[in-house]
């Protein structure tokens, strides 16, 4: 009798089946399955956002990186889901498992690295927890906040919004993925000036977090392959699937999206905005022609080259 | 020429290190070195209190632990901090780094001991990360809020304050740091009757968390070894160093401590509370005669039985 791993059911239907029956309180306006979670904590008319993420060497990067960059990565991963909501970032724990023979001076450059982020985009660092262990990983926890009228969740694509991404894709594992700038200002822009039906944050590829969106907001997808924005030397297949681009993946409305191009290439001259494709009714969907699926977080054996530089 | 490791080091000395020249805003009341970050995020007259903490396999379990244990003491650890600054626990976020071939079957008892403390404690669980790792650890954050006159930090301690504990102190290993039952009510109750000048959560040992609450207060302690309450078959040197109690430690100015006495009996009946010693000015402190340090979390090795069951 087989038994079924972690590799074997995968994140997404992990997740899912974890959730269920977890305690909801009424306060939580988006629990599980966005880029962040959404709670009434704050004064009216805000909105607190609520995100955790995680780098793990040999995952997310190799033991030969340097840690200033991983410091950098782990707290701009996180603020990149603050800046799909279209929020701001405001307070962040560090939770730092180490192998005790582990050099002090790699965790001060780790936290080089914590402080260049955190003070770009105004985070206080309030603390952390520290533990042993025999994984190198980085934790990070983040509050934000947006007002409520200009919160941007995943599920509100409609059939026959056009989609778009910003910046270009592929190639992250070169480096990009080690330090990438979060959208935090488009992303408060787009929710301010054009609220996008729907927002959320590229991390584990086109061909993993577009369906993602089409499935919270229940819809297919039809793309345009030769329209991806690739970075260069990148074929359009990478763009599709190589994952860890960290741009943003918005549904906007036909009726503004010129209007919106427009006021995108004067407000953010050297980051395009391009449209790849539609939002259709289930069952009118085409699945693109690429084999890459993007990033799978329970593979059988950690690539080491995935997710690294 | 010897390199400084985090072993070499210990949590204590790396953490202040760490958090040198982190950036914190105006709204930041009290950053790393408290059971909680306190912040100015909520409404008028209330703090919000932000809190992140882990268990690592090998470290604060073994492999053998049945995962509702575990997922029970993940939460409950952090639930002990709020409860420590006389907080209610509001949101959680579970990271997880599991290795890819662990069984689905544990991830869900994991979840059933998340619920359980959860529910217990009034949590929602609004989602999280996962993560393929070597190891696994599962890593919680918690917002809680407290209202603002009824918050005790641990730096308030002054000279001539009686030193009390809940519960009984030593022998965790053999099961009660999987089981434990948080503070929270004796927290509140003691932050809005009684106000504690500091109080803390006993993670680390009295051996190792004492003297944090007197550092941070600046002052000293004398400790009556024959008053420390024991567990059954444990030892006062087990009740000094052995760690994991997760009881209260405050400090109560003499002026009221008969009055706490009396009305924390007819409160909690079956929990005692008890005087263990003093503060003391810098200089006039006595260490116990026991020779336990406490929990040390960068150990070269990570003792499977220190934090085990």
């Amino acid at each position: 009798m087989s038994v079924l791993t972690l590799a074997n059911l995968g994140e997404d239907a992990l997740v899912h089946r974890l959730m269920q029956k977890v305690p909801l309180a009424a306060d939580v306006l988006t629990g599980a399955g966005d880029d962040c979670a959404v709670v009434k904590s704050l004064g009216k008319g805000w909105l607190q956002l609520l995100k955790t993420d995680c780098v793990v060497e040999g995952v997310h990067f190799t033991r030969g990186t340097k840690s200033q960059r991983v410091g950098w990565k782990a707290l701009a991963r996180a603020v990149s889901d603050i800046a799909a909501m279209g929020g701001t970032p405001d307070h962040a724990l560090v939770t730092l498992l180490a192998p005790p023979d582990r050099k002090v001076s790699d965790m001060v450059q780790l936290y080089a690295g914590l402080r260049k982020c955190a003070r770009k985009f105004g985070i206080s660092i309030i603390g952390g927890e520290t533990s042993g262990s025999p994984v190198f990983a980085v934790v990070i926890s983040l509050t934000g906040r947006v007002k409520a009228a200009h919160c941007v969740r995943r599920d509100g694509a409609k059939a026959g919004d056009e989609i778009f991404v910003t910046g270009r894709l592929g190639g992250s594992r070169r480096g990009h993925h080690l330090d990438f700038i979060p959208r935090i200002s488009e992303g408060q822009w787009l929710a301010e000036n054009f609220k996008p039906r729907a927002m959320m944050d590229l991390s584990d590829g086109l061909a993993k977090d577009l369906p993602r969106m089409a499935l919270a907001s229940r819809v297919e997808f039809v793309v345009q392959e030769a329209a991806l924005p690739c970075n260069k030397n990148c074929r359009a297949e990478q763009a599709w699937s190589d994952g860890e681009d960290h741009e943003l993946l918005l549904a906007v409305s036909p009726r503004i999206s010129r209007e919106l191009e427009c006021a995108w290439q004067k407000k953010f001259r050297k980051t395009p905005l391009t449209r790849i494709g539609f939002f259709v009714p289930k069952g009118k969907g085409s699945a693109p022609s690429f084999s890459g699926k993007g990033w799978e977080h329970f593979k059988r054996q950690p690539r080491e080259s995935a997710k690294s530089d």
